[in-house]
């Protein structure tokens, strides 16, 4: 048995308020409540309100922010929701594969998973954002799930596997915090630049590749430390350079 | 791989239009379009048109009829979803137990899965005429799942069970080879000693761990060479290092 209510949903830059109150009563009707909106249209509104039917609390209690990273920063797992498998190659699971994922972190994880805007999804930068992505096995000659059909599917899906008696916990340590990760992505770009393997003037995909090398490592705190501690000697034993 | 279009959904006595909309779009995202309406109180309806967005042709082609027996009557196999468990027992699936059940069925079996009024869901003598039920399990406190949301829910599920499982490869680049991989290590070592983080006489468990995190980040073979690129950059910019 764990706790749903440890799970965030993310909806990003909802258009149609109506999708966030249905969103709110099918995340209750599977017993999740931690809901939050980045920039939606339109909140609060009559229409969320009334498709939220008996779920007004989770809307009362959403968290509304301006960007995605500030509702992700406590969150050791981030998976985004994406109808499309994209050319860029981030690993995709079904909402049962991420389900069970879930299932087999530690009780301490957070977590989120983020919807994008009804009709153009998630921004690659959103994604870039994503250790995994889900994407809902649909029929491929018409795959348009409304938002908050997929949220409930999800859900349902969650509900489902974590509910179900406890899975082998393979590691007791959780995924660094998204900040964490952000600070190893920032300093390993400064030493790319500070040996000379990355131009900044021309960054090409090159730190777009190695977020989604490390972040499917799921490193947790220690070894984020660890690999800072490389990026610190690597620095310091490096004479700075001179075009 | 099996006939979804072989499953009709019968929405009984539905009272809100828009559920009817949205239940159609809900079924053709997973594959199926035989949809059956008994009394709604509004149809064809503009409300219903709009919700079902690129589904209006599962609403077209819908059967309308008066009476559930008139709906069902070429059926092998009618289930029920119901919201309650009743006191008279009628034996209860989850909707994943369901799709099992129906998956293990011969591939001529026609089947109805039916779905009751949004307020008060099916009479008892609409009960009386399935065979099964079908049971969402919910949240105790919150079980009010809205109409279109259950068909969702079920039309996945059975998507999930009666299709292949599949094939949703985001990557298709296999990961590298064992001997690529250790290419990598060696590489990695060699440049950790030359810019004197590891120290090769006392070399604790450090490529143990780098091998444990990079191992799990599963690198294709291109991304172990965009690292070896980076290794051999660091080691010649690096001077020669001398205690």
């Amino acid at each position: 048995m764990r706790d749903l209510t440890a799970i965030r949903i993310v909806l990003v830059g909802t258009t149609d308020s109506g999708n966030i109150g249905a969103a709110a009563r099918a995340m209750k009707t599977m017993g999740l409540s931690d809901l939050a909106l980045v920039g939606p249209r339109e909140f609060p509104s009559d229409k969320a309100t009334a498709r939220a039917s008996g779920a007004t609390d989770v809307l009362e209690r959403a968290l509304v922010v301006d960007r995605v990273e500030d509702a992700i920063a406590d969150c050791n797992l981030v998976l985004g929701a994406s109808a499309r498998l994209r050319a860029i190659t981030v690993p995709a699971d079904t909402p049962r594969e991420a389900a069970d994922r879930i299932a087999s972190l530690p009780g301490s994880t957070r977590i989120s998973v983020l919807f994008g805007r009804e009709k153009t999804g998630l921004t690659n930068a959103e994604l870039d954002l994503c250790q995994r992505l889900i994407h809902v096995p649909a029929n491929p000659e018409y795959s348009s799930l409304n938002l908050a059909m997929a949220v409930q599917v999800m859900a349902y899906e969650l509900r489902q596997c974590l509910l179900e008696p406890a899975v082998e916990v393979a590691d007791d340590v959780p995924p660094a915090t998204q900040a964490a990760m952000d600070g190893l992505f920032e300093h390993l770009e400064r030493a790319l630049i500070h040996v000379r393997y990355l131009d900044p003037d021309n960054p090409r995909q090159l730190m777009r590749r190695m977020r989604r090398l490390f972040h499917r490592a799921e490193p947790d705190a220690d070894e984020v430390n660890l690999l800072r501690g490389i990026l610190t000697k690597i620095e310091r034993s490096t004479p700075p350079t001179h075009d």
